[in-house]
């Protein structure tokens, strides 16, 4: 089978791998779509992200979606047939953090397509993967596979929101309409916000968060006195996510929201520079968001029941044989959204 | 009578002023004792912080206490010869921030001897004062004046409690050991603190922090093993206070705590480097402090029950002809710790 | 001008009354449309409840809607023929409580048609009536009257809303299905509720019910089984809603509660028998829910967007002169929803 | 060796049992003491509470303490000789409830003397305990076993605490003053409380309550005018823990409650009159408080480090021979306190 491998940043390669067979509580699942994710790009443009850095060749992956073909002993509640987005993570439930409900904090994580840890930790960008059968979570009828696949990042963006607390009649600012920002749109519309304003330095991506549910979308490079706007009085806005990791959208986020305020921190900017005032005399509270553990079972009910459509973000589709040619346009942010590849 | 007035950075004088005479809801207060404040030295050595600047004389002071000499109509609840501890904060009550119980993020505030607004608020730093009679707050019999005038920097510990919630069995670090971060370790152990750690990069200042309650001081200059011993694991510290806005602080602050820890800013440092990816990948919660609003009579309650001894951290006193002395002694850190002035 | 006037149980009257002029900072408003609460039935039906008893002839109602036609002094942002919903409520903003941002708990609280305080306060079923330009708030074009006087009962289960806190993720139980129940149904949904059932004696409620939204309707008097299998395990369900203060309603809500849910108690039914060991045993949060406040705002807001569509929730309009016959109506559960009065 | 076992209502033995070797990762645990607890007495007195029955005879008892003599293979940190309390409660660390941090409602928990599952859990009231080494907490030189045998109740009351949320600066209320209401006391006093008042229909145990911290005792049988007085305006309390169970406490302590203010119920009283109305109008939110998890850590460091002096509340100590005559002493709440055995 194929399987789409970092070596080393700029060096992606499809090369054959050997299919593994499911043990006891394990399937065998044929990857229909994997979507590429911020950070398979950071591996791909990189080799990495801060101390995170590739040491030895790691399948990608870890948005994917596919049909089970074989069940290992002992699974119950899947059929082979069946059609799973499949969560691409496995904290053990044994140590201190995931016996206090904190599985994303597991000191044993094991995530897909992470070099964290050493070895690293294959990912899913392969035509065949045996998983776990509490991994995967069943598709309706008539959702797609390619729908599927978005269930991973919506599921960031859903525990993002829970990170926020309600969001009943809250003003909600969203900077950087990456997947990550669109997504959380269509998550704090779901989630009942009262008005989302979306911003971004360019006009494509925001051309989608208007598609994903955004009442409003500020270019802050060309209309930065928009964005002045929405720091009238003490501010305007009541939460904010930050999905840019861009030490500019920040402050601007920073000023524009109202005191006692929530700003969720999504984004991944390394050691940017922090207004500590405004944060100390407005008392805003960020809240840094990192993954996702029982928001991945919610995003597939959402996205099954159709109480989000992830269709409209879904901007490329490319052959597994084209991995690189997808790589390359996911990182195009000005005339792309979402990628995906088909296996 | 005499007032301490700041003209310009390092251009502090004693002016005589008029006296006032109170109106109705006011009293007439001899100030007996009045202590430095940060904020105080910033105007002295700097002529403000960040965008606010003395434009104008204005009185200083905002920590004091004295006795009642004169009532005006209508005040109920206090006699003259009454002992009391006066707050520096008159929100106005009105404002949509105050209807929703955040009077410290008023938009009409008047806070004593803050040049935030033209014309500046003069403070506290004099004679005679006539301010409104819900500002003063009585001393119990045999609590100083001196007690008295740590009403407001106590005050302002026990908002940054109440911003992090219950303590009950947490293990607290606190950063930099001004009289900030001495009265946050006594308000920490009155909020059934598990393990207090206070942190400087000077041992004066530390050894008050012992006399605060602290369980165990770090030099983190002299010391730097010591704190990173605290990062182990994924963090060893469950809530952190940050009274340096220094950007070390922060940083090794970040390394020690725990994941979904709450880290509640009360210094400031103006822009500085935040290491986002610490505060996204364990979850943290920054939460800024800013002054306090019930908290003050709070403060008198407990500094009354003395089930905190403020008079610890005293270590000067100059009389208001010395006052340029004074702010230079409490300049000194590395050898004094609160400075405060008699009248 | 007529108005609906309670002066003890069963004695209802539509009388004459003289019309006041607006002061400065007053709207009148030709009334249009009036909804019949259960408090007011209450009043028809009992003379009060609890020890709240009609004491003195006074003007019921406070779900209204009209078309301002006069305006006071110094009024901004109304005009005459602007269509509003008109909140009830008119907290002192003086107190402790609204200075805490508590004005449902406000001790000087005016709100319309009230036996609570002596004199009672007139409420709003009347041809025309003066108001605070701050109760006020427009309705969009194409929102009909009758949809703005859904924004009080609305604005009451948005409140309960925020009492419980996020809903996102959670499986919902809505006992009781008169107008309360069905609206929390429709809020529950805009606030992301992942499944919403609601509980009732009577078939004719659940249907609307399911109109509001809900997932699933149970029949409890007809269908003990299906209540009995939301409790199995520990329970099923994560939120309550009990907006039918019967009994019976909150032991079963109770055994159908996961451990650690929160219950947020709307319906009034004096003193009931509460099962106190499974309140221990399961750690459950019972939440009391009074009113609302800000809500109000949200509620207009939401109909206006038509995010909520509470038309078909109204089951009768009556005329004015008719008023006997729509609170009669309105007593008769099985066969009606909301009941309004057309002025 | 001996061991204290129901029978039925009224049928407690002193009998022998074998000794059990520890296993892998347990210890052996020669006990010295052991407190008697309203469950225990419950159990004696009635045969159980509720739908709990005893069905078999049962070793009773869950609040102990003794020395370590024999180790299993695999114990690490614990050496024959070591003192220690022992925590009951032995969830599984697999559940649903386990993996969201609840342990205290883990769907397959072992707790030491409940007869809550088939078979029974048998309790530690024996002269030999074997026992995971994970439940054994050391005690600090000079702290005695009858302080260690504290540990359990205390940590019941230290989890109402978490369940309160922040107490500082809080007025507190404690209803009923047996072993649990004074404990509470205590613990209430270590997390911030401002002020503590307890009330009793007993004069005994409320003198208890004094020498447990508390600023102020109540009769309310003897006293109900300062009950009354607690009532005024809305209220005047923050917080109340509920550890009687009787009807009349909860009437009266939400009479007393502030609007929005929380109640912590740790009593168990079976169906017991709820006045709805209040809790509504109020919006009071009555949160259930079972057993404790992490807690009982914090409790044996508290006792450890002598932050709280349990000694106080130890009424009487029997040998073990005289089981019965301490059950009876015990149940006498007129004149005892916490009554142990001593093995």
């Amino acid at each position: 089978m194929k399987a789409v491998i970092i070596h080393a940043a700029k060096d992606l390669r499809v090369e054959e791998r050997d299919v593994d067979a499911p043990g006891a509580g394990q399937v065998r699942i044929a990857i229909g779509t994997g979507g590429i994710c911020g950070s398979d790009l950071h591996y791909y443009n990189h080799g990495g992200f801060g101390a995170v850095r590739v040491k030895h060749p790691m399948v990608l992956g870890h948005e994917v979606a596919g049909t089970v073909t074989d069940l290992g002993t002992g699974v119950t509640g899947l059929a082979a047939g069946d059609r799973v987005a499949v969560s691409p993570s496995l904290p053990c439930n044994q140590c201190e953090y995931c016996l206090k409900g904190q599985q994303n904090h597991c000191l044993d994580m094991r995530f897909y397509g992470s070099a964290m840890r050493m070895p690293h930790v294959d990912g899913a960008f392969r035509q065949d993967l045996v998983a776990e059968a509490s991994q995967c979570h069943k598709l309706a009828e008539g959702v797609s596979l390619a729908e599927g696949a978005f269930a991973e990042p919506f599921a960031v963006t859903l525990h993002a929101m829970n990170r926020a607390g309600s969001l009943l009649g809250k003003r909600v600012l969203i900077t950087g309409s990456g997947p990550i920002g669109a997504l959380a749109a269509m998550a704090a519309r779901v989630h009942g916000a009262r008005e989302i304003v979306v911003t971004d330095i360019l006009d494509g991506p925001l051309a989608y968060a208007r598609l994903a549910g955004a009442d409003r979308t500020i270019n802050s490079a060309r209309n930065p006195e928009a964005l002045a706007g929405l720091a009238a009085g003490k501010g305007t806005m009541d939460v904010m996510f930050e999905a840019s990791g861009n030490a500019a959208a920040l402050a601007t986020g920073l000023a524009a929201l109202r005191p006692r305020s929530a700003l969720v921190q999504l984004g991944l900017g390394g050691d940017i520079a922090l207004p500590q005032n405004v944060v100390v005399g407005k008392e805003i509270e960020i809240r840094g968001s990192f993954r996702f553990h029982e928001e991945f079972a919610l995003a597939v009910d959402l996205i099954n029941q159709r109480r989000v459509d992830v269709r409209v973000l879904l901007s490329d589709t490319y052959g597994v044989d084209d991995a690189v040619a997808a790589f390359e346009r996911a990182s195009d942010r000005a005339h792309s959204m979402k990628v995906q590849l088909a296996f």
